[in-house]
C-alpha cells in the first residue's frame, strides 16, 4: 500500500478548521523554521489523527465506542485531542512506568488512560486487544495510510507558503512525518531525514532494505523512539530517495538549546534534530540553497532548558 | 511632533531584511497572534532600533562612536544587537543592581555595559551625558520618531497577514509599541493598549490629559514598567481614540502560563498581559469580531513557567 499525493490533498480538505496552519518564518536569508510546534496539542500529530478518525467516519467505521491508542507521547495526546473534538471516548494504553504528567495530560483531554506492561509494546498489543473485542477503531501512531495522508499537509502548505526552497529537513521517529512530507513534495524540493545515532530507524532500513526492529535511547526517545520504521514509511522513502543524516546527543542539546536562546522557541529533543543536522555540519547547505527545517514538537519541560 | 503613516511605511522600507517578518497565526477562529517574540533578541525592539540608526547613517549622524542606550532589558539588547549589525560600537548603560546574566547578554552582543545609578533614571542620564560629552546618538526605548516609527512596521506587516481584523491588542509600557501600531493601522481596526495595574502608564496619561509620572511595579515591569508614556505615545493615542484597559497579576501570571501550556509560546509577562486582558474578560469580543494580539517578547527564564 502506498499513500498518493492525492489522498495528502485529500487529507488538507478532510481536516481543514481542525488544525493549525502553522506559520512559516524565514530566521535568515535561505533558513526558513515551519513552526509546526505550534499545532494544537504541541506537535504535528494532531494532522494524522484527524484524517484518520473523520476517513473512518465517513465510512461509518467511528462508533460509539470510540477509538484506541497506544502511546504516553504526542501520538497519545493527538489521538485524545482528535477523539474528544469529534465527540467519541478515547482509550490510550500506556505502560505502567508512563510519567504521571503525561498521564495528567491525557486525562485532561479527557481520555481514559489504561497503564498495562512495562514497554511500550505491550501497551500497543493491550490496544489491538481492545479493538479486537469491540468495535473500537484503532489509530496507530505512524503507519496507517491515512495517518501518514495527514502528516503530509505540512508538505503542501510548505509549497504554498515558502514558494521556491530546495530542501526541508524532517526528524524521523516511525516515519509518518516523513511519508507524508516526502509524499506530498515529490519532486519539488529533496526532503532529508534526520534521526538521533541512537534512534535511527531510517538508517537501519535503508541499510538493511527493510524496516528492521533496532535499538531505542537517547535524549530524543520519547518522541522518536519508534522501534523500527514504518512500512508505508519505507515505501515513501525509497519511491523519493530520502536520505537519513545521524546526529549525536551533543549535537540535539546544543541545537534544542541554541532554538531557545536564538529564536525563542521551547521545543523537545525529538524537534531539535533537523536544526542540530544544520549547526553541526552533518548538513551542508550550498551557497544560496533554500532550506526549511521542520520545527515539529514542544512537549517538554521549560525549565531543562539552559 | 508627530509620526505619519508615511514614516512607518519609510521605515518598513528601510529595515526590511534586516528584521525579521515575524508571522501570525490563527489560533481559534478569530483569534490570531503576531509572534513578534520571534524577533531577533526576542522583542519587536529591534524595529525602532534599526530605523533610528539607519536614518542617522543617512544623515551621517552616526559616527564611530557609534550609540548609547540606557536599558538592562529588551531595548538595550535591540540597541546593541542593531549597532552590531551596523558595524557600530555600543554603549549600554544599566543600573548597578542590573542582573548579571542581562548584562552577560548584552555583552555577548558585543556592547560595553556602563553599570551606574542606582536605577534607570540614573542610567539614562548617564547615557545623555556620554552623548552630550561626545558624538555618539543616543538611542531612546520609545520616544523617538524613528523609533515609533520602526515599531509602527508591525502594524504595517498586520494590515498584509491578517488582512480584515478589528481589533488589536498591544502591550503599553513607555508606549513606543502602540503608538506605531495605531499610526500604521489608523482607521482599518481599533487599537487598545493593555497594562498592568502596577504599571499603568497610559491610563494615568489619559486620566490626567498628559503624560504624568506614576508607579512601576508588578511581575511585568522589567520590561512595561517605564515611569511615564512617552509624548509622541500621547499624541498618537489621543489622535487615533486608544484606549487604556488594566490587567492584575493574577491574570498576567495565568495568562502567560496558559501561552505555554496551551499554544506553546514562551514569552515574558509583559508579553502575556494583551492575552490576558482576552482571558480574564477584561476585553470581551463581540461575536464574530476578529482580534489580533501582539504577542512582543520572550525574555524570560523558561524555568519560571509553571
Amino acid at each position: 500500500m502506498t499513500v498518493r499525493v492525492d489522498d495528502v490533498r485529500a487529507a488538507a480538505e478532510r481536516i481543514a478548521g481542525r488544525v493549525r496552519r502553522t506559520p512559516v518564518i524565514e530566521v535568515a536569508p535561505g533558513l526558513v523554521f515551519k513552526l509546526e510546534l505550534l499545532q494544537h496539542t504541541g506537535s504535528f500529530k494532531p494532522r494524522g489523527a484527524f484524517n484518520r478518525l473523520l476517513v473512518a467516519k465517513e465510512r461509518g467505521e467511528l462508533t460509539g465506542q470510540g477509538i484506541v491508542a497506544a502511546s504516553g507521547g504526542n501520538a497519545g495526546l493527538a489521538a485524545a485531542y482528535a477523539a474528544r473534538e469529534l465527540g467519541v471516548p478515547a482509550r490510550i494504553f500506556v505502560p505502567v512506568n508512563a510519567p504521571a504528567p503525561k498521564v495528567a495530560k491525557l486525562r485532561t483531554l479527557d481520555a481514559e488512560v489504561v497503564q498495562v506492561g512495562n514497554e511500550y509494546a505491550e501497551a500497543y498489543q493491550a490496544a489491538v486487544e481492545a479493538r479486537d473485542e469491540g468495535d473500537a477503531l484503532l489509530l496507530h501512531a505512524y503507519d496507517q495510510p491515512e495517518v501518514v495522508a495527514g502528516q503530509g499537509t505540512i508538505g503542501l502548505e510548505l509549497l504554498e507558503q515558502v514558494g521556491s526552497f530546495d530542501t526541508v529537513l524532517v526528524a524521523v521517529g516511525g516515519g509518518g512525518l516523513i511519508a507524508g512530507i516526502a509524499t506530498a513534495i515529490g519532486d519539488s524540493a529533496q526532503v532529508v531525514g534526520v534521526e538521533p545515532e541512537l534512534s535511527a530507524t531510517l538508517h537501519r532500513a535503508l541499510e538493511a532494505g527493510e524496516p528492521v526492529d533496532g535499538p531505542v535511547g537517547g535524549v530524543a526517545a520519547d518522541s522518536l523512539g519508534a522501534r523500527r520504521l514504518g512500512d508505508l514509511a519505507f515505501a515513501a522513502v525509497r519511491e523519493n530517495g530520502v536520505r537519513s543524516l545521524l546526529v549525536d546527543e551533543e549535537a540535539i542539546v546544543a541545537a534544542r538549546n541554541e532554538l531557545w536562546h536564538e529564536y525563542h522557541l521551547a521545543v523537545e529533543h525529538g524537534a531539535a534534530v533537523t536544526y542540530a543536522a544544520l549547526k553541526s555540519g552533518v548538513y551542508r547547505p550550498a551557497d544560496g540553497e533554500r532550506v526549511v527545517v521542520v520545527v515539529c514538537g514542544a512537549n517538554t519541560d521549560p525549565a531543562t532548558l539552559t
